[in-house]
């Protein structure tokens, strides 16, 4: 995610210098559903690593698309949510989801969510 | 783009295999607006290398979202345009397209086509 560039050619750069990168719109995609807590996260990615979760997270955080809350508790229980901003994303977030449900049944690929 | 894997947990996860990446959805993008030669191509983004563009092109054209074809002339003009497969792409593109847009508006980010 740079939010530094100066000069665009096309508005889907801009949204891709966004949330670009493989995890970022399904981090988001997922949290569009609600908030999520991290172990939640964790679990809906498992070919994402912990340290990738992990700066991604920071990353949205910092850019105002998500938020976060540390609830009381010993270990403190850690949510994400979407703020205002990062529910702008849900028409993009939903295109993507939509084609990818349209190709995995052209294609017979499985689509396995982890509940 | 990799269109090897075997399990998904959730459908942005195939789409951003297909389109994610800094530049092809911004090619596609251009493409959904109609044919371009090559040179229209390389104009419109100026910030991609040519080795980069030339990699994506063919990426796309293997996968079968686009469609090259070569015309008669000396040296023989190259033009691209989306396969039906490309063009199903459509939703995904406006949404990124229009979220773009808003981005850069409320930020004051230029986005300078060439055209």
């Amino acid at each position: 995610m740079s939010v530094t560039r100066k000069r665009y050619y096309c508005p889907v750069e801009v949204t891709v210098d966004v949330i670009g990168g493989r995890w970022t719109p399904v981090i988001l995609a997922h949290l569009k559903e609600g908030v999520h807590r991290y172990g939640e996260l964790r679990r809906r990615m498992p070919d994402m690593s912990e340290k990738m979760l992990t700066q991604r997270l920071r990353e949205l955080e910092h850019h105002g698309f998500i938020e976060r809350t540390v609830h009381p508790g010993v270990p403190a229980p850690v949510s994400y949510q979407l703020t205002n901003d990062g529910l702008s994303l849900a028409p993009v977030l939903q295109a993507l989801y939509d084609w990818g449900v349209d190709r995995a049944s052209r294609r017979g690929i499985a689509i396995e969510p982890v509940t």
